[in-house]
């Protein structure tokens, strides 16, 4: 694959204008009663406008066989080969709650939970207490004091919460204190790099002074955290393609991904046409476009086939509101699978559509994984698409003379 | 490509059952008066219907244009990239002949040959003493005795032997005692490596002993050693998938690339049915079972087009037998190909047929070299295989979050 370097080394300015439309989980295998898959079955004809016109192919997120999650997923369609660049889950539970990280910050995941008198562990979930309960207790632990570090710590749901250590010099590589089962106490954080001693230090600080903010509190008295790790250390699109990037995501984790590589969050309603609303009136201000529709994934996962055969069909109904704005490439396609009749991400290889002036049209007859095997882009890596984008775009130049 | 490291941390643990059929050489050409492969010319009335049902592409065993040979070949349909594992001659030829090495082995491959009064080499073959000579001569030198080794030292045919120096320390990076050319005595064996000095002393010791003991011995009055190998530092099927596997071959060589990966062979007799027969008896005993058929390479090797044929038709007559154990994951494909009218292994990539519940069905109409270029799987390197058969088997977790 071709490195990041290298492309920077190739981007070259244009006025282009592109845009990523990611139907989150899009991929489909077929049900029983007519052997159609979920792009199959939806009536798409605007979709089946652009892959006549288009090029298609099928994209791996990770490599063949692996099924991704939503972070490596969406790295990979971005450009960023989730092989080589990994976002740590501390990183992960804060984007997903809209958190916007410094390139200072450490993020774990915790767990309010109940111990015992002797501090042995009797509910890693202090019995699942409201979210309310839970932001209360955060804001209690926002309060702990530690030279020279900030804290956030912030409620994600029920017993989940997730804290920032913004400071210089915190350094992941960081032991979990979870047990991971009862009648343990609690594990202290181990620094498994020299390096990381210091945010060890500043770990531990944290949970004792937890411990005595919450002795009082029942039955979430203590914490345990996990998946300390660091902003990740990625280029930005910008600094690699020279590209101003947008994004519309109605889920927090997808802006938050979004985010991570130098895309600016614009708001928009619930809907999918709210999101082609704020594409429309944002459409000005960036180069670079990535609109992500989440419920093709929820209904997928559901095993609710008609509902995200619906939610393709709504995308196709507004998909002439984006061709209306004129954009130089769009592509369509998905970070993975998630086929309704399997309940959940697939390894399966997702469709991809490019449609720009410059496309060797495939003459397929509509937008389904049948007709990308046959596509002019052939087999791919999603790591692999957003060269591909930039190079329809005209953004960039000759490799060598 | 991923790497096993992450393969291991992705595993899960599964009831599910995969059945990996390779016959031998299997890619084809066509023949000059209907232009069919031997696939397309074998009657395969199951293997069509399995294809249709299934997903195919074409895998090239080690890189586009490369020819394989049979340990890469199959290393890399284990899964192992054979650009990066590669397994020493001496070490081939040992499993060749049914040998089980342990880690403790430097394996080489011997020559008896003829020397004159002054040592020079007359005849690098001995003049292809027969195997029963060999035999008895391997006997003769087994009795050397070198302080801390323990000698195996078997024949394979006419001159050709094995000797496997057993001891702790003993390192590959051996130069050959093989001057390739008569009227030259043979090599001294050089340390090419500082850390295989020890080895070197041995293999010398072995060499000066073998001298002695053949001295009255005509016209095998000698011995030459190649291929000095270590058995290979392969982390094992077990080790990276949690996986029983099995495998039933008629050829020891396979039983023995098999064993190299962690495979447990199963006794067969010599024929097709022989084969299913073993794999019905051990079905209940493996999650993993390669079942590996040979005489469709040594057909190929042969120019024997239509016998090559005929070996394909008696795989698929024996098919039924292999679903009715109700494997979750078939795979059918081949270690590389062996056209018959190239009478040769070739560089030519492989077809590809996979099967499961969890597969978009390609609509193929039979299984050959040219429906397998349309197919879902797309064009992919052997070695990715076994992350697939994994990922349809369900024994893989999701990548990230």
């Amino acid at each position: 694959m071709i490195s990041l370097d290298d492309l920077k080394s190739l981007a070259r300015p244009a006025k282009t204008k592109v845009v990523l439309v990611v139907m989150d989980g899009i991929g489909g295998l077929p049900r029983a009663f007519d052997g159609k898959t979920e792009l199959e079955a939806a009536q798409t004809p605007h979709l089946d406008a652009l892959a006549a016109q288009g090029t298609l192919g099928l994209a791996d997120p990770i490599a063949p066989g692996i099924t991704p999650g939503s972070g490596p997923g969406h790295l990979g369609l971005f450009g960023y080969d989730p092989l080589q660049f990994r976002i740590g889950r501390g990183v992960l539970e804060a984007v997903g709650i809209d958190l916007q990280l410094t390139d200072q910050d450490l993020a774990a995941r915790g767990n309010f939970c109940s111990v015992d008198a002797q501090g042995l562990i009797t509910d890693r979930r202090a019995g699942r207490i409201p979210t309310e309960v839970c932001a209360r207790l955060c804001g209690l632990l926002e309060k702990i004091q530690i030279p020279g570090v900030d804290l956030i710590v912030r409620p994600v749901r029920e017993h989940r919460f997730v804290v920032l250590f913004r400071a210089v010099g915190l350094e992941e590589g960081l032991s979990e204190t979870d047990p991971q089962e009862i009648d343990k106490p609690p594990l202290p954080v181990r620094a498994e790099v020299t390096h990381a001693s210091r945010a060890a230090e500043v770990a531990n600080r944290f949970v004792a002074e937890a411990k005595k903010l919450l002795a009082a509190e029942h039955p979430a008295n203590m914490v345990i955290l996990r998946g300390f790790s660091q902003y990740p250390k990625l280029p930005k699109l910008t600094e690699i393609y020279g590209v101003r990037a947008g994004v519309v995501a109605v889920y927090p984790m997808y802006r938050g991904l979004a985010r991570l590589v130098g895309m600016e969050a614009v708001k928009a309603g619930d809907t999918v046409a709210d999101e082609f609303t704020a594409l429309e009136k944002h459409f000005g201000e960036f180069d670079f476009f990535f609109a992500h529709i989440k419920k093709t994934d929820s209904y997928g996962e559901d095993g609710n086939f008609e509902s995200k055969v619906h939610v393709i069909e709504e995308v196709d109904r507004e998909l002439p509101r984006l061709l209306a704005l004129k954009p130089d490439v769009v592509m369509v396609t998905g970070d993975h699978s998630t086929p309704a009749t399997h309940k959940a991400h697939s390894w399966h290889p997702v469709p991809v559509l490019l449609w720009s002036k410059w496309c060797r049209p495939d003459g397929a007859k509509g937008f389904s994984e049948r007709e990308c095997r046959f596509g002019g882009l052939g087999h791919v890596r999603s790591a692999e698409l957003m060269p591909l984008i930039m190079g329809y775009a005209e953004r960039l130049t000759k490799f060598g003379a």
